[in-house]
């Protein structure tokens, strides 16, 4: 390969960074692959950190010291959270998805990745200065947006099961109250899936009355995990009190007197 | 914001594309965002595109024609691919992996954003060319490389449940044999989740006998739906004979005469 202009270390640059979001890149590493001196590579970041922050497609920044170097990292502005989520909304409200039992049809959306891929970006961005290990979720319909959310946090998923699967090893299992049905049921997590004492993110798609999210916060407990956060794409206006007390939700799942009527809007919450 | 600058356009026009596979944009969104000449954009996009070429990071191309414009593809090339692969085979190969009733503990690799974004462009590299309309995978495992190959394909991915749930409304069932378990299982899928004469694309994480991806492809008839490939992240080297014809693993697990002793090596059927 021949050298390099700048332009074109310029937008090789973007495109590593980008493409491995949270990861630190020594600057060694870009002198080596561009056969270029320090100075020019520094003098090249620095045209990409004001360029990602102009266009506002993210922030790429330095870390000092023996470990440091350069690292993407990924963020969506308000402006454009707010786009996203309205959008989504909007499909959402759509009649032609309430289902017999008043169940709204939501499947195409939280497992598309035009939509997950910014929803897992939106967390991300809420989450990104917190110290996370682990994002984890329980099966099956939240996976797509907790897989998002650690893809651009650049750290594991831990998926929770809801049988105890014998491709998992030995396993700790937390009973709970799943809000939708009623019922108590069991999760489980493979004892090898969770460092103790590690921080960890709960990301699921759907709360109602915050069983699930409440049953994985104590399973967290038996790793001595801290809960840094928990959330999810939409939670249920109604019943206001859940059963857990601190949660962030993209959007907000309002029913009308007739059950047939339904309102999905953003969570204003994110945009203060 | 000020009129950017050549290398910094570069740079913006490689985020913009990367970071939406496989969208097409046409040359009028970028003349607007930059303000700039269409000759100027041009002149851009030759610069991207030798780039992308020269260090191997994906293809930018040029569709023509009224619909037409720019996009990016995502590309890995095969000594990438080896890399990949030969890496994830050498952590899935330690002896203490091999848990009570001779399984391998793999939920830590296969739900890791790092290994599964890389194994869903390989996928994507693979089917790239082909008119598929949606990613089909089943719960659980396969879902997380699944939805990484949609993401790089651009196109929804469509979860089959092992159950039939109240969210899914109307479903459309098939039986299959599980070939971990030699069960008899049922599978179920809305009958919204896919239009009728569909291209279709099956991905899972592990193949054994083929029962599951059989039964995938059964259940496909019923949206007279063409299966266009079935991709597996590792497949066992016996029965040689599988229930289906066609399908890629990424990667082969052999068992030896001790059912201690494993072996996982890359497929070599993928660089020839």
């Amino acid at each position: 390969m021949s050298k390099l202009k700048r332009n074109e270390r310029v937008g090789a640059l973007i495109k590593i960074l980008c493409d491995n979001p949270n990861k630190i890149y020594t600057l060694n590493y870009f002198t080596n692959l561009f056969d270029s001196a320090k100075s020019t590579i520094s003098e090249d970041l620095v045209i990409v950190k004001k360029l990602m922050k102009d266009l506002k497609l993210g922030r790429v920044e330095t870390i000092a010291g023996a470990s440091g170097g350069v690292r993407y990292v990924p963020y969506m502005n308000l402006q454009s959270t707010r786009e996203t989520l309205s959008k989504i909304c909007k499909i959402l409200k759509d009649n032609s998805r309430i289902i017999p039992g008043s169940f709204l049809y939501m499947s195409d959306i939280i497992y598309n990745p035009i939509y997950v891929r910014k929803m897992g970006k939106i967390f991300a961005t809420k989450f990104m200065d917190k110290k996370i290990d682990y994002v984890i979720t329980v099966e099956t319909k939240g996976i797509p947006i907790a897989l998002m959310t650690a893809n651009y946090l650049n750290i594991p998923l831990v998926i929770v099961r809801n049988d105890n699967k014998v491709t998992e090893g030995s396993t700790v299992s937390m009973n709970y109250v799943s809000g939708s049905t009623g019922k108590i049921r069991t999760m489980y997590v493979s004892k090898r899936a969770i460092r103790k004492g590690s921080n960890v993110l709960i990301i699921d798609d759907f709360m109602k009355g915050g069983g699930t999210a409440k049953g994985l916060s104590d399973l967290m407990k038996e790793f001595n995990a801290t809960v840094i956060g928990i959330g999810v794409m939409i939670s249920t206006k109604e019943p206001k009190e859940k059963l857990i007390d601190k949660y962030l939700p993209l959007m907000i799942f309002e029913r009308g007197g007739n059950r047939e009527e339904i309102n999905i809007y953003p969570n204003e919450g994110l945009f203060v």
